[in-house]
């Protein structure tokens, strides 16, 4: 069965990056990954949580939700329900530590950005492309600090980019969209760096168990990919 | 003092309406009123609330939400607080309301329409945007269960649309932007049917009461508005 | 049909202010309005919400609640449930916007009023009620201020009162009890100053939009009704 | 140091039962002892929770709350906080029980007698007033039952009332006011039913333990108390 | 009927105090009255409740919870729910007042000794295990306090141990299991101190009223039972 | 610098595992990993979530808690805090997922088996002995099902385990406890099958990235623990 457009098995989807998306964050970019639509924050504040008060560093911290009719069939909307769901705690909790593994909290001085990832449109991978896309927000975040002199150094390390893996009846895909994902074996999430370490790797068997070989072949894919990101948040961000 | 983009005072800010703006929704626009930008769906489910099970008449609800980052300061966002606020809830009521007043909910039969309006930025009349914007995904919707012939006639019996109104140094003015609105006497919201019957008049002093002459020359503002939105609506649906 | 109690259509419920109804609130009223029954509380706090801090102003604040037994049909109560439900959100906003349009909060000073409306038994205009028994019981905790020299000058500017309208069958009729509120084709609250001035006007449309004219007609009914209850709150503070 | 209004040590304050205090309840009754005011309604409804469902038996519970502006200061709306506090979940669980403990529930059949107590004024014992004054609401919509013949036979076996009684600086007393009740060193409530059986002793020690002949004397008290407040109840009753 | 394992009447169950049972906690103790089972912890923290600040006293708190599978049924998780049910509210306010009865709390400094319960298994009496095994893990917290000299006399001023007694098919039983418990006509809590001083009385008809002469039993069996508890903590202590 | 004990790098620490630890749940374990300590329970229900109504399979679900007291520093109750943390759903769906992955859901039939994992102490890798733990006690709850021929094919298809590895100052280390967990650069969970299936490896870098050198290097780490948690397993097991 071939993937929906013809995409080969390692190859990604068409990706959009639109910077100031928005006209009041710090930075504001929408992600565009096939039909997966992500709007994607960053918002400077001047203080920090308790636990940093006083430390002279600063902090950096994730919110993640869907548009109740982001989905196929409408989901309840979080607010209604008065709490977010387990999903979506973990998805803001992995963009968080994501976004901050590349980013040198001591420079940034005590201050807080806050990254707010929603999907307008969701059709597979919306946490890899919360993390590309913050990642461009964050950047443009901290740009404008820099050239407002509030902070002298650029604390942006490295760019941090993420991709879903599969195994689905039996071939390794690449950026799964909703259909491969739903039907999938294996589950990989994977963030790396722009120099290609590792950040997270979250794989997870759906049906039968997975073996090292398919884990090899997954992160071989997922590097591809991740490399495929980088140059497109480099060309997003050389465009100015 | 001239308004933005030296706009009239009887003249509302530029609506772009882009249907089928998302993909899943049954009704899906995004509605553009200047820099007021909000995403409005409609979708059907096969259910009505306990209160009308078996009186084989339909139902028609709304909720209202803002993403973090849609306004200058970034809200913190309801989902995390754990509640939606009473803004929140007052607005998603009016938009309920000012729906339900041009359909038959017995022509629906026995089913739900939910209205969904999101709101991604915010520069005044986000709840009047959603109206306006809320009745083309809702016409879109219901055109859908036509053309499915899941119901035979169309329950909806008239465009809706709303708009705001304000006295401002004295001047009154349509459509008022956020610089506008937070520094304005008075604030009205007018809703009002496509033949200008009145749906909902809600006008508040702000700073002075305002007077019976006051109240009437917003009146004819907002008609004149609202026959404006009205055109606009119909020239989206003809587009198709 | 005739009125509950040959009521005319211009003629209010017959109305009963109780100051000091209980002894500990700075101000304490329990206003009937025909069977409806509200008790409403003003008490005052050395102290303001963190966004007026060190402004130099005070503010207003307002709750409503029922009690679970005070309807037809027994409510739940919405301790037990865990959160306010929207209508009451809405209420309480209206009852706290309607008072800070006639007190000059400079004069304050830095402390808060806190409004209570609580009702015991609800035969339609609640909020109504609520409105003008709160302004007589703002009322006894300024006087209480003033007379202990807590303040200086009455930062109360002119009365406060409130009224519903509707159009009943085509008959326009002031002060709506339940009966005739729950089968109305249109209804308005509206608050107005003891100079007249509009403070609020909501009318909503029931079942089919109202006119400009029916608007006129309600407004003329709602301004009458008004004055019969700004002279009430002045027989009750004149009483002593 | 005398008591209040020159009272006896084993002398309860004046106490005032007003039947059909609102209008919508089946049951509706202000009781008033001293300044404490509670407003106690009975509510039958024709379902049973979950756990009785097809049991044959019906069920009696109660919900407790206070007015905010009942205490010296005010307190913080339940419907607020958005939950009950401990103390409320303790007094409307103490409530139920007293209750339950004279109704035959089978007699009931399968219906629910919703209890709710809601205090206007708290001058102390306001737990014990709720369940003297929620008896007398309970009578009078179980009569309603009887004499709408939808029960046969009167389910309620006995009358049950509740005083507090203390030791204060080494005197016992009977129905503690706010100002003794606070300041006491053992403080307890105790429930009876008319025949002078114990249904609950609730005493607990504030500052020192309390020994078993204190024990005792706060018994006879509480015994003596409760026979009047029985008296009252059938007065009540009686004057129809 | 013969109790389980042949017990008598006034006997209490097999009592086992561990001591140390986990490593963090100031105290931390496992009691296991027969088949119930509660982990008791004592932690200390160098601040107090806001309406104790600068009033150079301490302060002592418990919360009670237990684990879904300590019972017979699993029950649903508080933590899940979102809240505490009244029964664990009424629990952990009984459990914070025995001890605060026996503790000197000017002596503690302005320090806050916090009690955790935590039922792994709940076979009746899980409140007055909890108050008995509370105690020694408060005592090894303090006697910590005493041993670093941050507190220089001892706070505790006497033993507390609490027991359950109850009337079963007309026989007066001490310290019930959750069989017995769950079938008897009269069920009492009663918390003493080391010297026999009442602290806490609980007594509840669940079906028929109880008399004078009952409750002199049951107490007289519950002071029996106390004074067995209090033997079993002092050897505990004592064993080092 | 040595670890704790002397641990060899590749070592795990030692394992207990107590079967039938308290007497309700169907599958009652503590395991005890070196200091940590975890109860985990499964429970068997006749009924499954709405999701899977009629279709004649079985779910597995778990909730995962932590007593406050478990931590060096006491946490705060969920219960009281009234949710449960991002980090706490993080943890029970992984421990589900896992558990669901060698469970055949067909062969179980209409019945949901809930796993409840409480933490008594907590020294690191909490969530992977919980895993491990709650594979015995599924295996026995199963084991009932079948002795009473409530099912007739054992649904478990393998063994499960999951033990944690990292990166500390350059080392790879085996089952990391609290202190190496604190302070090491990569943080690795995996969930391996008895045949040493992968089915869950969940990497994440808390300083800098990790190279495919050192994740290969903790995979084969983490298969060698599994390997040894697998065979405690067998011999608890085989313990009767």
């Amino acid at each position: 069965m071939p993937r929906h457009h013809n995409r080969a098995n390692h190859q990604i989807r068409p990706v959009r990056i639109t910077r100031r998306y928005t006209k009041y964050a710090d930075g504001a970019v929408l992600i565009e990954c096939g039909d997966t639509k992500v709007v994607c924050t960053a918002s400077v504040s001047e203080k920090v949580p308790p636990f940093l008060k006083g430390l002279g560093q600063g902090w950096l911290t994730a919110e993640y939700g869907m548009l109740p009719c982001s989905t196929g069939e409408r989901m309840q909307r979080e607010a209604t329900k008065g709490k977010q769901s387990g999903r979506t705690m973990e998805i803001q909790r992995l963009i968080g530590r994501a976004l901050r593994s590349i980013v040198n909290l001591e420079e940034l001085g005590e201050r807080t950005i806050q990254i707010d990832c929603d999907v307008i449109q969701a059709d597979g991978g919306t946490r890899t492309a919360s993390i590309t896309g913050a990642f461009v927000a964050l950047y443009d975040a901290v740009d404008s600090l820099l050239s407002q002199k509030i902070i002298k150094h650029n604390p942006i390390r490295d760019h941090v980019a993420a991709i879903s893996v599969g195994i689905h009846q039996g071939l390794p895909l690449v950026d799964l969209d909703y259909t491969e994902d739903s039907s999938c074996d294996t589950d990989m999430n994977v963030v790396m760096t722009g120099n290609l370490g590792l950040v997270e790797v979250q794989g997870t068997a759906e049906g039968v168990a997975f073996s090292r070989e398919e884990l090899e072949i997954m992160l071989d894919l997922a590097q591809q990919g991740i490399q495929d990101l980088v140059a497109i948040q480099k060309a997003a961000l050389a465009a100015g």
